[in-house]
């Protein structure tokens, strides 16, 4: 990280790839697992803007959770900051859609499908 | 398989999933990897409907190139059917297109983009 940001536990920054470092095999990988794409679904389902971990309830261990919102801030899929001592999880939908139009829409789309389809 | 196709190596049926059985993270799965996003590409580019696996020269082993195609027609992406001695390789557009609407349309127009932005 080049910014100076205090260490404390309540405001430490985490690492994102810049809009022009975001791979699609890299975003399609993150969004092809049922956990990491039932958290994307949630986040933008969602009226906030922002949902913190603990709002988005995955039936996994705490490190498996963790590991699966890595795979999609490191994607770039997700923006995560930290307010106070919650993580925040909001989604890079302007990044996306700058540079993949119309894919994070379709991937929601196909996914809502599919949970009407198969019932679950 | 359920029909009888005489085992003859000209001739003998690869497994596929039928249509109701592909599910959306395996398609996204199988996109996710830059060789086989380019095999879909280079199918999706063809005036054939089908191309043979020697026709698209993959910089890998042919063991390899052997697993990504198999991982295309698992996911439910691409048919793979024996002509005499050839494997060709065909999208299923019409599948894809039927669960996940404008997917793939959306899928190869984000790698042509991402081909032209990064020169590669």
């Amino acid at each position: 990280m080049s910014t100076a940001a205090p260490h404390t536990a309540g405001s430490r920054a985490l690492e994102h790839p810049a809009r022009e470092e975001i791979r699609l095999e890299a975003v399609l990988h993150a969004l092809s697992d049922p956990m990491r794409l039932a958290v994307v679904r949630e986040i933008a389902a969602s009226r906030a803007a922002e949902l913190s971990c603990s709002q988005i309830d995955l039936p996994v261990t705490k490190s498996t959770s963790t590991h699966h919102f890595r795979v999609l801030r490191e994607s770039g899929v997700i923006e995560q900051v930290y307010r106070g001592t919650a993580k925040m999880n909001g989604l890079r939908r302007a990044d996306l859609d700058a540079l993949f139009p119309g894919l994070l829409d379709t991937v929601l789309d196909a996914a809502a499908r599919q949970v009407q389809r198969l019932g679950g």
